[in-house]
């Protein structure tokens, strides 16, 4: 199968680390394609830079529509466009925030998200609500680094997060931590042998799934509200996308 | 008060009806600037055209800021984009969807929704899940009309919605009716004064919501997650992103 | 218009002070008559307290139906008889907890609540739940001070008050405060400018919501179970309200 | 023990219905004192009638305590003046509402009620969300009959109630019917006997809630938001309650 | 009426104990058989020993089908085999944790709970959802203490539980306590005294709930979901619950 | 990876039915071990069989424990036993009902849930609310056919659940239907292509959950609730699971 992981900011520094960590955990058969936009944010820390970097989303999914993809995993922690992306096609399309917290749930019964900065917590917040996993999760935590200080050699984001990891562990009563940014996809092994708890990280359960849903024969409904979007004219620079074929 | 209404659809009929509602709507001191992207799509039908449209919404909200706004309303009823433009300004920006909703639960204790096609049904609820009105809310309802039929003279579509709104009445056990989508703006009283109970039309609501804002010299919270985007590198045709100043 | 706040309690100098408060808030076109009962509690610390002040609001009310009222305001924060209230007019009736917690959602993902007495944090959180909010409010905290310090001069209330809500936005990961008592009506800028993020007083809210639901056309809905109360005999003190004529 | 029953509404045949209903179901030990207020509507259909009973229910609370009462009930479904009840007294309070939704939920997975009229409907709602019975209760039904019809001879509301448990039976996939009202207190036997299914009122529930928890020694609890009301002045037709002795 | 408490571990030490609290606060009428399975483990302490518990429980209510039981109580705090136990029997089947739960919400709005060990936690929260008590229940508390020391004298058990109630009542801000193990049966009162609020324990509560519901008349239903097992073979060591009679 | 199926029934046709199934699905590395009970009842429709099904369920975890077990799926839509067989493995364990819930909440964004029989309604209704997807799943709705009919030839089962399964597309605005029963697991291809929209069954499902889990590396969480069982005596019958060496 062909999966494309489509790394939502534009740092192809980040997209290449995604990309090998989707490749060390998918299955032989799995050819993964790591891709990012070619315009948005170099990172993705709030709301606004969430909305921009959709738009690259969507051109990543109907770039991977001609390019025979079996299924798509967004690589942001806010799953950042994810119900407009499966619109766009019969594969299925997995956020690494969802897919974190399904695998979470599934081996624990509560577990602590330690994510980059306290301000992107409200987004983690509404996912958890939105999917149902709102009990599930103790609590949101941040270890307060930017999201690029995770491609920097020599910073302090590890310490700074197995840090934050430790009091989770000890404070929340939980079982499990969930890693709250793509760019935590390297760090996963590290930080569950420091903390001694099960880690889970989003992009290499999203390949999981990902797989899992293919294996099954299931692909993202088109029968009622995530049907392909109705045909209609799209005007100045998104004029591309009127009336976009229907079957791809 | 400058107060800029954002149609996100590029359809300039619609913005004109929405435009001239709030006109209606508006205290004497009330300047309604109506406006719409220059770049999306005709009407937002699912979460696709939503996407698109959220960034159509990001840069009326930076042209408003250069114009002196004091408050901004977005004009579709998924709200979209709102807590991004909300990052983008100190001043107050407001959902139709959100406002009809608040308007609905001070006067009745429960609501129905009438919104066009069944499959934005999906929309309407995680929103209402979002904000707290899920229990407020007894049905989302469809009048399954597409939303440019509400552009076209002599169409069906308000003999169709006042018949859905008729079955919401006697079936939901509600005291009053929120109208579902901005194309609506202008249909209130008539629908009223068929249906006999209140009906709420979300952008008349975000206007007075945003005049009592002002009013109140309140404007989005600059502490916390609100906080305008940290500045940060945007490449290709989101370059103009980049490092946006802080303080407008 | 001509817009009823009512006092619950019985202490005049509250009623002033509130009164003050609308005036200063209110559009131009906008008349503040502020009153409070006849007959009840000094002030309201509790569930006793605020079913005997209910009282005075119905009998508040059904005086405003005499006087012409546009629009009615219960300015206490445990909005004491609002549904009732509700039944016995056509105008729009706001609670001041209601009209605060509607604001501070519009400003704000998450805010937290700072009243008087903890024994009175059970009656916020009640309505948060009633009212849809209970996700949006971190927190319920109390600066334990009786009500009436706050109409006393020299008490230390202010300086307690603002304490709690340095603590609020220290620990609680919000974006905005509300104030849990209508005594705290001429507090907010104070409070705001010392604690540097918004803070929401409830009588202001409730009053510019007031005048936006009567510039909508919108009051009260009389479909369903806000309708008037059935006539029917009443007793002894209460005889007067047997067979309340149903349209004034 | 001495159990002081209070029919919130001033209607003394409904008293004695709810007396004789009390008497029958309750232990040897138990001394049943049914009573009502002096002031107050002849039933209970809203909000408001709710409200003015609130104060009636206060005062034989106030009576109760001078007559050495171990625990009341409040024998109106929508459980008026609760809270502030349980402030007056170390004994339990219980309200008819929560005692027959506590035993629906013992004997029962899922349960409906069966009211009187749609209008009280969302005062039943209010309650369950606030007991935490929503998702125990399948819906909350209504027989649309006056209160008063219960009292009268030759009425047909006993068949219209046992119509309506017909239909609840049927549609809603229960094991259990919650009686809405406490002049129900003599239906339980004939509609559990034609309907085929565990019946629950609320009068005779309350009882044995109340004798449960005396022989628990438990009552209120004075720790907290229950204690008694701090003292303080009332004015006018309320002066009585002025300073009210905490230790009774 | 016969009211069989069934201990669903097996020490018999802890049998004696809570069938004694039990006797104490029995009405007259009752007559307690106390008891507990012949297989099984000596203390519940997680879900493995609970799922085995549950058979022994099953057995329990079987031969309780053959000695003319009018209620049953299971008497584990995590109320083991609940729903199954009611498929097996027309009585009243009651768990202590529910019966302390709904105890001490009907005498304070929010309490703590305060168990053995911080695994069984888990255990008490589910519960707490499904019940519906989730929002009335502050914290579950642990008081660290393995099942067992709850008999064994001289142990600090007892020192431990009332220093965590301490904490319970200084920090949760709550009206009451429910204690979280069936082998705390003989503590309530010892407790109280210390903590100084009203402690709900459940052996004790449960007696009083199947003393009420026998009372009212009222049974398991046994229309719907509660019904009892449908008849069919069953092999091995269970091959004894073939085609169990139904009607018993 | 080796992967132990256990039907928690002894039907052991439909054992080897769900073997077959899981068979089909796996990926080439998976070793499928179908097995069932020793003891237990012959299918599972109720609260009572699913307690004593939980025991078998425990004692073929065990076995696999001594077979170098890679991960465990529960196969009966009720997940027996789940968090008891959580705790005795460093497996992952999955439910049928778990994991379609999760793989249908990926595909759409409403679901609705096609069972057995109504009686089992309850069950899945409490998984929902446990696991989170009480709002993802529009409706639970039975086709009323006893389990074992699934495994008879010319039954008219599959004609029957395929007519509840076009009700669930046509009626409840769904995207996805998921099987509730174990012994559906061969029909998910037939009722998929009559019906025209994706149908999750939980065997394949969990299979592919489990072969994710093991290939991330991610096994049940031993820190917190999960851990394994306390050490301790077990009497009578069930003697042998008497201080259980942890580290298996």
């Amino acid at each position: 199968m062909r999966l494309r992981i489509i790394n939502p900011n534009t740092t192809v520094a980040m997209t290449h680390k995604i990309g090998e960590a989707a490749r060390r955990i998918a299955a032989p058969g799995t050819t993964i394609v790591a891709t990012q936009p070619a315009d948005g944010p170099v990172s993705i820390e709030g709301h606004f830079d969430e909305a921009i970097s959709a738009v690259g989303v969507m051109e990543e999914v109907l770039n991977g529509e001609k390019d025979a993809t079996d299924a798509y995993v967004i690589a942001c922690f806010g799953d950042p466009g994810l119900l407009a992306a499966r619109e766009l096609t019969r594969a299925p399309v997995i956020g690494i925030a969802e897919a974190a917290f399904h695998m979470a749930s599934l081996i624990s019964t509560r577990f602590s998200v330690v994510t980059t900065l306290s301000r992107t917590g409200i987004i983690a917040e509404h996912l958890l609500e939105q999917y149902g996993f709102r009990h599930h999760c103790r609590r949101v935590r941040a270890a307060e680094i930017p999201v690029l200080d995770l491609e920097e050699d020599g910073s302090s984001a590890l310490a700074r997060i197995i840090e934050e990891c430790h009091r989770a562990r000890d404070e929340d009563g939980i079982g499990a931590i969930v890693l709250g940014c793509g760019g935590m996809a390297d760090l996963t092994e590290t930080i569950s042998r420091e903390v001694g708890l099960p880690v889970i990280e989003g992009v290499t359960a999203a390949v999981k799934l990902a797989e899992a849903l293919v294996g099954l024969g299931l692909g993202t409904s088109k029968h009622g509200d995530l049907a392909f979007p109705r045909p209609k004219a799209f005007i100045g620079r998104f004029e591309g996308y009127s009336n976009l074929t229907r079957e791809r």
